[in-house]
């Protein structure tokens, strides 16, 4: 093969949040491509670089951006915010990929909002947990419901991606209702926003006051399991070891 | 708050892939205390830092250690492979925090296994996921196989850690066996050996397959929802983007 291509992961945001073998990926590389807010977190330190980007929903188009200029001889990353296979371009550009036969693909990969949010709360993600989204732009309600269900039914830890966006205002509190199937109202929960970046902030609730929440798409959100204990205003979820 | 540690999550084990934060925070210590195996990986790096770790099955005793040095005035780090939240010592450390009212935690995440071990194998987990561990020896079996099955209804992607050890050596079989009660023999699955370290093997095969497959406990293992295809070799997880 001869053009790489790395498909990077950014992590949350802040640079001192991503390995080096990230910030290597992209210093190695001439055209850094990516959606432009994770792009604009990356201008001053990697300047110089060539930066390339579409829009919201035209991540295709950006994908085979990054082949055309992998295939004229550049080095080129895509990069994405946190995990580059979480919810991320990796799985895309494998699919495009069978279409470059001269791409190769390098994954590197970087830490999701799962677990640096987990970390902002305290550790609600201390035991089995499930990660799912909300935004149906891709994905049919039905299995989205599907999925908390099977979750809660597993009493498992989960994180939500997307709780909201502007024309899906409601769909934490869809969610919620779900869950309210059967947890408790008072089952433990929280959210953080801006992860890693400016303006974070972390809010500590019961599932009761999540469906109330408003959030945004950059927040990340958190519901315990049974186990899940608020010790001293941190989300604790408790593996089992004897103290 | 008088003293504060660190609860680092190391990522995979290669330094390049910490994030620069852990790598500060490791720094800045004058203590680090972990599981023989993972200290072992940074004592030529950390050189001149005083290493304390207790064996396997004695974490409890290793997060009192790192409460009484910082008591005693020390810049303390407890290291975690991966994350520190996800089967970390984070959940351990808060819940013994309440005991030492002088110290505040501090969680850096870092890349846990089910995204460092998906980078190798493509993007297998590019959709809504589960993290289930097979371990008994802090969880019922019963609860893991309720999980397992919350999994399969919900149709997630499945990482699987701790599939196997010398006294749990059928246990990936089990769980394979659970999942066939839902899945084709044929669903597409892989493990990844040795993640971020010398040594890194990966492998794909049907569940059928993984049923027979020989993992040890440096092993993740990951199984592919309903829509995960193999793609010129990697495990590909649509999410559902048009080419």
């Amino acid at each position: 093969m001869k053009y790489n291509i790395y498909v990077v992961g950014m992590g949350p945001g802040a640079e001192e949040m991503m390995t080096s073998q990230a910030v290597r990926a992209l210093e190695e590389s001439q055209v850094i491509i990516g959606y432009p807010v994770y792009l604009d977190l990356l201008t001053e330190r990697f300047a110089g670089k060539e930066f390339l980007s579409t829009p919201m929903r035209k991540e295709a188009e950006r994908c085979r951006m990054c082949f055309e200029e992998a295939c004229k001889g550049k080095k080129v990353a895509m990069i994405c915010s946190g995990d580059a296979g979480v919810y991320g371009m990796a799985s895309l550009m494998y699919e495009m990929s069978t279409e470059y036969p001269d791409c190769k693909l390098t994954i590197i990969p970087g830490i999701t909002a799962a677990n640096s949010g987990a970390a902002c709360l305290g550790a609600p993600l201390g035991h089995d947990y499930c990660v799912i989204s909300l935004s149906d732009l891709l994905t049919p309600w039905e299995t989205i419901e599907r999925r908390l269900r099977a979750a809660a039914t597993g009493d498992f830890c989960i994180a939500i991606y997307n709780p909201s966006s502007y024309k899906r205002a409601d769909y934490l509190r869809k969610a919620c209702d779900i869950l309210l199937e059967q947890f408790e109202e008072s089952r433990i929960c929280g959210y953080v926003e801006n992860i890693g970046r400016e303006g974070t902030k972390t809010v500590t609730c019961s599932l009761r006051e999540l469906r109330e929440a408003q959030v945004n798409m950059f927040t990340t959100v958190f519901i315990g399991n049974s186990q899940t204990e608020l010790l001293e205003g941190k989300l604790v979820t408790k593996r089992g070891y004897q103290l």
